[in-house]
């Protein structure tokens, strides 16, 4: 049902966009701007859980509220956050001259910051890389990816992803989006920067909620290192171009929700898969717990134990961590029930099985050497399930953070 | 009012002690055994609260319902967790031995474990360590040391640490404990393995309330990596010698309970600065908060903060970190109040003023450099204070634990 397609934003209908170089950051580029090509549109967003939220979050939540949204502007190296009332004049200086020169009004325009928190947006570079940007808009393949780009801080690779579905009335809507990671990744609320464009027809009610029940699943279930940025924000916009039947609160296309879960899951995971210093990537699979509730503490519990992640990256299938964490999680088991396994490479091999240990761990050692693989859990108490993405803890995570603000 | 004293468990009357190798690590002296002289004594615990516990774990629980204990088994190397009815057989078995060879019950015989999940332990090499500590038994300064000695696992020190103080009544009292850390520390209830001793007079639940107290404050406010053991226990036994008002739930002589919380919260702060592959110590010291349970909260969270602990390894005054942390802690603050310190060398140096950066951060850089600093926080919301420990999070912890099991 659902299509992949290559061409990231430049798939859906009614938007145009660029990526810039402003000179915020050392190098590459750092600005983008999207705008939507049929004034302003239904719009709704999810944003970090962190109390402390940068001016720009602030900005953007409050120019929601209207639920439309004209543009959205974006940049790297700055997260505008703690920056006092001079990081709130510069939210709404950016806001303004988008809107100006776009023609819609000022509470229409969405801004997202990411970068180093308590340091100032270097306005001028700001101003200048606004008109650079506004004046490349447009629908390119290429200037998909480099929006992308703008939005990596240390990411080593772009992340955009889109997909073709058809609602129940027979209407083929697209979905896309572009995110960015790659550190202070944890499971509340958001947990990263995307935006996500789709030509449905929706109102702000049906995106809302769509919105929530996607990342529910996807941006809320992974983990690199448990810290919750304070710059956390999930756009998404609707252009309503594909026509067809509308998205609203009371009634969400399911085939639309299946396709844009599949978009925020597919970005949470490249999120993972980029996350600081990462060379494994992993899901954690929890079955058997006795409410969904439960099977996500556990799956995140897991994912997220520095004692795992670094016998991951060791390929030490010291299972033992596993029990730990599990039994540290909140979630309920028997240990007596409980059974352990790791897949990849085609294979299967239980460590685990019914609370006893079974065969020699090593066997394991050789799914771990690959770049991807799962750990499954059955925990043995009810039905429910949950999967939560992690990566290893590396040398590198501690090297690239260890030095990040100079 | 407190005095400090070198001779560890030795300077408690009513004790004697051994440390011996059994084998069961690679190497090093890995069993030891603590005996009341008096026979048995009043005694409680506090252990991990993993859902997942030991069976060492859950049969000193069980036997610490009769409020007394006559002695207590120590092992590294295996944790005896996850072995299921063999394992509980273990623990019933040396329980038994050692009841029998000291002329009690096995009821009065606390059993502790700590070192991998999973295995079982080698009884062989158990039973004739037991042999060889009984033998050995003795209140000697060097035995004392010995004991720390075997507790250890990626320890690189042995912990003890023992004081003199005087009950109101003027009677002196001493309190003496080994512990041992360091991996998978988390502050929830229990986190590490210690056994405290005194002489003070005591019923069961004196000692009950006065240890929980104390851990509150103690091995509950440290972090090295947020993951919870499975074996976690502190016991504290009395032998009454010293005499005096005895310690009883509604009469805890004040002194009596400073000096221990004094015990404990230094062997608590050795775990720390001997965090797997630590290079810093940091205190953070909330000043500010709500209420204590939000002060304890925020401490805690910036202790724990893997980014927050990768900037103190590269010293890297990256304070927007600690601003992060403390944002997703679930303690209030109005960002607007928040003032944020780094003390140490016998300077302050203000980063975060009243809402606003102040200077440089750079100039916080020289505090960094030495391997023990305080991050000071006022939240500017009420009276309530908290302090955490710990510790950065370096190459070599990932080193240590990519490796453990191996």
């Amino acid at each position: 049902m659902i299509t992949i397609l290559k061409g990231g934003l430049s798939e859906v209908r009614g938007f145009s966009f660029a990526g810039v170089r402003a000179g915020i950051k050392k190098k590459g580029l750092d600005l983008a701007i999207i705008k939507s090509e049929v004034g302003s549109v239904p719009a709704a967003g999810v944003f970090t859980s962190n109390l402390v939220k940068a001016a720009s979050v602030l900005l953007t939540e409050r120019n929601l509220r209207g639920g439309k949204l004209g543009a959205v502007f974006l940049n790297s190296g700055r997260a505008n956050c703690f920056t006092g009332a001079r990081g709130e004049r510069d939210a709404e200086e950016i806001a303004g001259r988008v809107a100006r020169l776009l023609g819609i009004q000022p509470g229409e325009v969405g801004v997202l910051s990411t970068g180093l928190i308590g340091a100032p947006l270097p306005m001028a570079k700001v101003r200048r890389g606004i008109l650079r940007a506004v004046a490349r808009l447009s629908r390119n393949r290429e200037e998909s990816l480099r929006v992308a780009q703008s939005l990596m801080t240390t990411d080593t690779f772009p992340k955009e992803f889109a997909v073709a579905t058809r609602l129940e009335d027979g209407t083929e809507v697209r979905i896309a989006g572009v995110a960015k990671g790659s550190g202070m990744i944890r499971p509340k609320l958001a947990t990263m920067l995307a935006v996500i464009l789709t030509d449905a027809r929706a109102t702000p009610g049906g995106l809302r909620l769509a919105l929530r029940n996607a990342v529910e699943g996807s941006f809320n279930m992974i983990t690199v290192d448990n810290d919750t940025s304070t710059n956390d924000a999930v756009l998404l916009l609707a252009s309503g171009l594909a026509g067809g039947r509308e998205i609203s609160a009371r009634d969400i296309d399911p085939n639309f929700q299946e396709a844009l879960n599949c978009v925020t899951r597919e970005l949470a995971k490249m999120i993972v898969r980029d996350g600081e210093g990462a060379r494994h990537f992993f899901e954690v699979r929890v079955e058997g717990a006795r409410n969904s509730y439960e099977a996500k503490l556990a799956a995140l519990a897991v994912a997220g134990s520095n004692l795992v992640k670094a016998a991951i990256f060791g390929e030490d299938p010291n299972w033992g961590r596993i029990v730990a964490a599990l039994g540290a999680s909140g979630a309920y088991f028997n240990p007596l029930n409980l059974s352990l396994w790791f897949e990849g490479k085609g294979k299967t091999v239980y460590l685990v099985r019914e609370g006893r240990p079974v065969g020699n761990p090593d066997r394991a050692k050789d799914i771990m050497r690959s770049k991807e693989f799962v750990i499954g859990i059955q925990l043995g108490e009810g039905k429910a399930t949950a999967k939560a993405w992690g990566c290893d803890l590396t040398y590198d995570y501690v090297r690239i953070n260890a030095k990040y603000r100079t």
